[in-house]
């Protein structure tokens, strides 16, 4: 990672640990929408969305309105698990706009207010249910950086972060990893028939449906339910991490829902209170609700300023199937001018995977990537790269982004990979 | 635990996880300084503030204000780790009214918006720099409920609910366990010089130097300094998690100031973003650095609405000592008056122990201590039980709270004490 | 398993884990070459030759006469790690006989007297060398059952009495596993290359070349070999658990020869003091040998009496390529003689698998193999079942068997099969 | 370590991990009582007693004739778990001699041939009746090797051999350990009783009653009781490896009837055979007999000769008092002897600690202890050091010794301490 920050002032008090500042070295201030504006004025289109974060782009004005409504009339702000009226509002629609219409008689945790508590409650609340310890997790998974989260997270280097071995989980292929020489659902079957191959019964299976972080990973939907029946006939419990794919970043308020499967269990977070306050939730069959009081707890678990506003977005987004077919509309013509992207330059054997709105362009040569990524900054395009080297460059606009900056971005993308490409050849001329 | 809830509808799709709601079964809708009120409009005066988390009280106007002027601006809202105005305003302040003043040199890492990340950092960290996996906690240590947290709790139930043995922590008795029998520096010290002890040389060492949610458990300063001694002598890191206790919970901004320690990491958070919006910091000696770009990020790192809270608490509490002194003058007064009441009902065996505005008054029968309360409530105060058993009454009132409202909240405890005795006489009356 | 033995007064006294006993519920007294006598003078062919530790046969009249003498002349006994002449001796014909012809340059280890301290050993010196802590095993796996090696061994039901969950261990798929669905070497080589997968760098591999608790699984020489370069790739150690397959059991002394490889780690026991005396070795290559001095150590690792004998065995068997030429010689003959078997009975659909001296017939139904394991007893020959449903009868005679002798054994076996099968038939029958 | 023996071809095909051959550079050929002689027929007394495995001395006539006439007669010698004559003799001389005068109601299990087998199915079996997974340990204790047992053994060093994280045990101070200034037991009962101490209920205690790896520190009968105590007030099972002390060592054949306990479970090994022979029992409560039939198992648990020098050792040392009058009547002389050498060196600091025939001398310098060892050998005794710098002269004298014998050791233990403290006086002048 080439940093273009060290020098900044505003780096000196932090620690190194920092990472997108090293890419986007500018002091942002304000935002709307799909833009963001630095400190000197200079303003960026959003592709990054907070990574998956701002599926309404930035302050969404009926969440910004109700959000200062509430706080000048001295709402109460933090209320651990107690009862408050902008929860109880929270809880309504959530049964209202979400639950009900989907047939899913879902429990609702407050687990605290990020997506690693969501998924550390998941996984506690597995252990419990079934009183076994392990859990099977996938090549390629990021589910966050809590120590039991991070025991299920994939990726090497944060991995080694721990200090600690990271105990108690079964590593299984990805749909699609490995060139898809293996299903992974047809080995976990195998091995858990087989009384004497060393993986010992699950507690339960987590899985995202769209590896965000791992590079746009995509399961198909029959993978999804091969994995699904596979937990069923073993007794394990399906535990579906949403947390940056779920809130219609695929189209559908989940993201399972195309694949016709009801996990056990639902890790929500990021979009849900659609402003980009701290929130999460953990959902999961009513059956399941093995929990003691207090038996998992957390300082932030009652952000009323966060379920204000979530209430507000599933009031203002999820009342209708508006979003979700217009996500699934827009899917195509994206999917569409990548895949040109891709093709005038066939020598860079580019190759273009997603859903909805999250797409992701692999490059044979990681660096490309990052380089695709830098020359979109300096063309005012916010766009992040992901997987283990870095080398899918990975959009997320905000799913409420106009017809106009969709493709605005999109042809800031094509340009840059053209720049990329270019700056690369003489390079390659000279190695070769 | 009896739960007074479960009729109500807003219990309906909740987990059974809650626990504050089942003791004070209302709705709560405003709230101000140290009052609540609840949908009803009956007022509460708040001895809980948010276990800790509200110590300029609710809604403070000053924070208020500058949140508000933030949000109707626009102000970017969710950052990740990118710069922004807001961020920079925050480490300015820190630096300015906390870090320098202290002569403390620690680089700041935002690790996520709760307590527990805060923490999960410091372990990580430690366990990094250090190459070494275990670690020391003490009886009685709360410290959060994702994994590596909370494996250096000591809640025998929190424990249970993992699923999976909590592994690579060794355990030493606090200040004061077990009647103060064994003195756990020395303890650890002998272990550690042995060669034979089976306790394995730590990363590190983390520590409350006021155990809250275990009791109100206090260590003395010398304590404190020998413990430091001999994380010094055999060269481990001495974490102090500061989460409840800092922000001037026991007088000065942190904790251990007046132990004449200086930790190598220190977490903080609940009453950090002075508003009860979710933020956490981990603070460590600059050498210790040694995090790679992104080895331990989160999504809602970057919680600008905090910032703003946060840089403005700091102006407002912290740029002189007049909280802190007022802290101190107070917390006599609070000593005094709980004395007088447990000498006034000697039978129970009541014990006073606290520093700064944090209180415990332990009951020799934890039904007591839940039935006085019960009491409080029915009263209009807030004031929760803590330790083991919940046999521990613990008094958290704002920093901010008025003498009026001091001496209402200590009056409404004497009262609830008198009659949750007078309740339980008949019935032991009964029972010999 | 049925009991026959619970009436016994011999089970009076002893823990229900006994298990070879209630099979074959008599008491054994004599035994020579391939037969066994019990206390009521009936004799049995031995084809199971304690579990493949009697290679030789009972009581080898060279290694007899050598112990006698040895015993006679008050040579030392237990000696630790001390050097002894005994000691000495051995260590010569091992090199004489076995290392030097093979042109292996190995480190000898005397780690404990068994194979499960052999294979112990071996992971603490792959993690001590590499610094790292995970291995990777196979379904199928028998290592042993000391905390260490039941971690690498597969049996679901061994591993629950562990009590604590088994972790470091990453599995994949042996050779065959799930119809040979999956190339383990090379899905191991794609997760180690990925840097996502969430399977950190083992220390080691630890796999048996053929998995004769496993059910007499037989990994290809091409197999071993993809297996050995992934290990030399990713800078893994190879460890090959020999236990019970090497000392000549699939032909060669070891049992790697065949495949092409040399193993960094070898483990050695069962049949290497040649007499049934407790004895283990563990091989590595020089370069590894870090260890200090007693950072692994056993009381009984200087067992003399099986110096002794095995120093005898290694003269007596492995001066020259007879005993290897014979035991290839005689594998044709035995796997031609259990193919005409299964052929016979095709309806059982048994199958045929094995190398030099060890052979498995696995039948569909797993109470058909443990019938024919009955059938054989009561007819005088002595042949276990394993596999994880102990679906395999498995033939392991004494490599120094006569040819009549082998000729009986296969011809009771023949019998047997038909015997069992004919109970079935009616039972069969019966249910359709 | 000081290595004498690099040069020496006998160490050129060996792994560095042997010990004792450092210290003690020839090479032994026979031995009778307690005496051994080396190939160059120079005769040693022996006080080291194959770290406490001959306590009958070498190869004592009775058992060697048994021995040599099971083998002349083609007794069967390996066996697994199959009933055989000797083993039944075995089991019948066990309850005879050892347990019915006792009043042992004990199972008999055979977890494989040494010691650490036997506390690898201890701590199964715990784990299993109790459903727990953590167990306590002490400081200074020793277990073993494999990664079951160095888990609860203490020795820093020895543990690093491990390269994993030793996990589920908590560690408590043994009786003695910091100047004797914590109460274990009394320790683990308080942080049992917390419910907030971080100590998960263990399933088990294990100890030893004198620790002899750990520098030959021995617990008081009023300790152990306490302990015992807590054991049953808690609901833990209490584990004693007897395999260094049982079999007569401190006097009676369990080394903890002096305390009047009876423990739950009961390693042994070491001097079981009585003739060095590699066995090891394990001793349990009948109710605690939950095994499934083959969930433990070992090759090399069934062998014979072993079993046949065992039966002889009970029969010709434990039909009756004597051997245990007779060891305690020398403990008291052996004790006298060592506090004259430790009263005449009043400088050296020395402390003298033992029970029956098993003492220590420990030393305030580690490197004078280590220089008595290597003057003692000079002087043709053998007798080795202990303690985590090797600081205690440890005494192990077969309890066969004759009254000469033991005079003549002892008498050269003081020369030796004598000869050792001049040759560090001028050294001491020297730096001074």
């Amino acid at each position: 990672m080439i940093d273009r920050t060290d020098q900044l002032p505003e780096a000196a008090r932090e620690s190194e640990v920092r990472s997108y500042s090293r890419e986007w070295p500018v002091q942002f201030a304000h935002a709307r929408g799909a833009r963001v504006q630095d400190v000197q004025g200079r303003s960026y289109l959003d592709f990054f969305a907070g990574a998956g974060t701002l599926n309404y782009g930035h302050n969404p004005p009926a969440l910004k309105e109700a959000l200062l409504s509430y706080v000048a009339g001295d709402g109460i702000t933090h209320s651990l698990d107690l009862f408050t009226a902008a929860r109880t509002e929270l809880l309504t629609a959530l049964q209202q706009h979400v639950l009900t219409p989907r047939g899913l008689d879902y429990r609702v945790m407050f687990p605290g207010p990020t997506g690693t508590n969501s998924v550390e409650a998941a996984l506690k609340l597995a252990r419990k249910v079934t009183g076994r310890s392990s859990v099977v997790a996938f090549t390629g998974a990021f589910h966050g950086m809590s120590l039991g989260s991070l025991s299920v997270t994939g990726s090497e280097s944060k991995r080694a972060g721990a200090g600690v071995p990271l105990a108690g989980v079964h590593r299984m292929p990805y749909d699609g990893f490995a060139g898809g020489t293996v299903n992974g659902p047809a080995l976990l079957d195998a091995m858990l028939r087989s009384g004497n191959s060393g993986l010992d019964r699950p507690a339960a299976v987590i899985v995202e449906t769209v590896q965000g972080e791992g590079g746009v990973n995509v399961a198909s939907p029959e993978w999804l339910a091969e994995l699904s029946d596979v937990c069923r006939r073993h007794d394990m419990l399906l535990i579906v991490d949403d947390v940056q794919m779920g809130c219609g970043r695929t189209g559908p308020f989940f993201s399972f829902e195309t694949a016709g499967i009801v996990p056990d269990i639902v890790c929500l977070s990021k979009a849900l209170s659609g402003y980009g306050l701290p929130m999460s939730l953990t959902l999961f069959r009513s059956e399941l609700d093995v929990w003691e009081p207090g038996e998992h707890n957390g300082t932030f678990r009652g952000h009323n300023l966060a379920f204000v506003t979530a209430a507000a977005a599933l009031r203002s987004y999820w009342r209708d199937n508006a979003l979700e077919n217009w996500t699934a509309h827009r899917a195509g013509h994206v999917e569409e001018r990548l895949r040109e992207v891709a093709l005038r330059h066939e020598g860079l054997g580019a190759r273009v995977r997603g859903r909805g709105l999250v797409w992701g362009l692999e490059f044979r040569d990681p660096e490309l990537a990052r380089r695709v990524g830098r020359a979109a900054f300096t063309r005012g395009l916010l766009v992040e790269t992901s997987g283990a080297r870095d080398e899918v460059l990975k959009l997320l606009p905000p799913l409420t982004v106009s017809d106009a900056e969709l493709d605005e971005g999109l042809e800031i993308v094509a340009e840059s990979v053209t720049a990329a490409a270019k700056d690369r050849a003489p390079q390659e001329a000279r190695t070769s």
